[in-house]
């Protein structure tokens, strides 16, 4: 059932057997539902997408995502399966598995969706938010293989982080820890989505960049291509067009992504001093701007953090792309259960 | 020898027995040298101080810690002591147990001060950073007794932090982690003194309201009460001066403390984001100034952060009051020292 009445896009990495397969992910995004099938050292055999079409509402996303597991895990051996791990959009639970009302999934209000998925597919389920579990993906099976403590940041229309602490997810009381994006670093800074003032997201995340652009634009007569660009239509400017601009030497685009990389750069700089990390991963579209961006951050960084913590701690951009979320709930099914059969070996031998 | 040739101030705990005495703990403040021995429950059954005398350079600082610890223990069963834990201020490394080059402990460079103490008092040492270990203080033995999850800030001269996550102190790649008064609020706010700007100890600490006070009469005419009480020298103004001119309605001095409170606000709002604990203890001299800080801290927080991070998370004083570096010594020894009991325990059962 490749998937053809569904718009599904199944995809079998060539030369490897499905039947190897034992640890299931779902990427839940806003606009896209990603799935992948792996074997126990995380390396996908089997990856289909779907949209997510969030708009069609709850069941609709629940359907569309049974739907996704089924058809990865269509060619793998049933019994070896150790577990479904999914990543959402925060805020949730992840001890409880409950994701709470997320801005970009209409309709979501206090889905048990560890305990949906577990019924409706047969697995164990554990559920994570996103960033949190890019960070177990990069991690596990990207950069910070060779590091203990390891920091994600994604910058993309919103902020989101996740934090390494020897070896194990920071998580907090309720698995909120790590909301890097709602720190705080211009006190009297513009409201954020999330109620606070002057957070990193409001800052520096794309929706921000796209934001102080048009304010900037309609506050005063200053020159720029956007102007063009858009026709006039200062509303239609886009994270897209700022950076072509800007890499086309306009210079308001330039000054205006200077200034976001030195919010990364102090941004950064909090996040060195508060969780000490051995490296720091960076993802999401944001990032992928490049040097226009990277090197007022770095500079920000080397002014202004204490050298014990910046020394010999790099900063990268993670190489696992879109699939950084699938490996995060890879990661987290294939730890957890080794995590479960470290804990029955210690209680079944004699103390 | 009670100390009576060192100013030593040694106190007994009436109707204990300090031959139950297991752990022993130092606290190195920059103007006050405590130490103490209690029993494995954290009771401690014998106190002592002495002048820290940072002054007279390194060896004399540590014949004094040396001769503190000795005359604790004086009166204990030497066999059943397990380890003396010293809290020290940072930069230090608790890994590697060398203390760098602290502010206030003048000639301190690189000094391997655990392996110093082991050698010269034959105990096991631990040794952390003296807000760290206030943090695991608190946790075993003050508010957080039924909590896993704690955020402990103290407000003093610097502002300095620890978290304790899952029951356990997070320390970061190099044990630098929950520099929570390097966390930068206001990203291009005044100069901190560890090279940073805009940090929380920069704009809250007491030393930055001091400096705020000096600065805002100095730039302006604004009257004061302060004006008179120092004689018209304004590098005469203390946090305590400050303290009790707002206490005394002076208009200016309130709406310092006002602000401070704002800063501690924005500043424990991203400590609720970013490590989402279940309490959060203050302690330090500010702490004692009370509400004309803590109204608006309490009201920024309310407005700030979001309701599933602030809402059932109680912010307190620590009860622990000034003996909280000792606690946290103590608590270091107990739970390293259990910890290894299990480690050992696990290794010789047969798997």
């Amino acid at each position: 059932m490749a998937g053809k009445d569904t718009g599904l896009n199944l995809n079998i990495t060539p030369q490897t057997d499905p039947k190897s397969g034992v640890a299931v992910a779902v990427d839940l995004g806003g606009t896209k539902l990603r799935a992948a099938l792996s074997d126990s050292a995380g390396k996908i055999l089997v990856r289909a997408a779907i949209p997510t079409e969030a708009d069609k509402g709850l069941q609709h996303v629940l359907d569309n995502m049974e739907q996704l597991v089924k058809t990865v895990v269509e060619q793998a051996d049933y019994a070896k399966l150790i577990g479904l791990g999914i990543g959402a959009p925060g805020p949730l639970n992840p001890m409880t598995g409950v994701v709470y009302s997320p801005p970009n999934l209409p309709g979501w209000d206090n889905v048990p969706l560890r305990d949906i998925m577990e019924e409706r597919t047969g697995l164990p389920v554990f559920l994570g938010n996103d960033a949190n579990l890019a960070a177990l993906g990069e991690y596990s099976f990207g950069a910070g293989k060779d590091y203990k403590y390891l920091v994600y940041i994604t910058i993309s229309t919103g902020v989101g982080g996740g934090v390494i602490e020897n070896g194990k997810l920071l998580l907090g009381a309720r698995g909120g820890a790590a909301e890097l994006g709602h720190m705080t670093i211009e006190a009297r800074g513009p409201r954020c989505n999330c109620g606070n003032f002057g957070c990193l997201e409001a800052l520096a995340s794309g929706t921000a960049i796209r934001r102080r652009a048009i304010e900037a634009l309609e506050a005063s007569a200053t020159h720029s291509s956007l102007r063009d660009a858009t026709g006039g239509n200062l509303q239609a400017i886009t994270t897209e067009l700022i950076s072509k601009a800007a890499e086309a030497s306009d210079s308001f685009a330039r000054e205006l992504l200077r200034e976001t990389g030195f919010y990364l750069g102090v941004g950064l700089t909090n996040v060195l001093h508060l969780y000490n990390p051995e490296i720091v991963v960076l993802g999401g579209g944001v990032s992928q701007i490049g040097d226009i961006i990277f090197e007022p951050m770095r500079r920000t960084v080397s002014e202004r953090a204490m050298p014990a913590f910046r020394e010999g701690v790099p900063i990268v951009v993670t190489e696992l792309g879109d699939e950084i979320g699938l490996y995060g709930g890879l990661a987290i099914v294939i730890s957890e259960q080794e995590e479960a059969a470290r804990r029955k070996a210690n209680l079944h031998s004699p103390v």
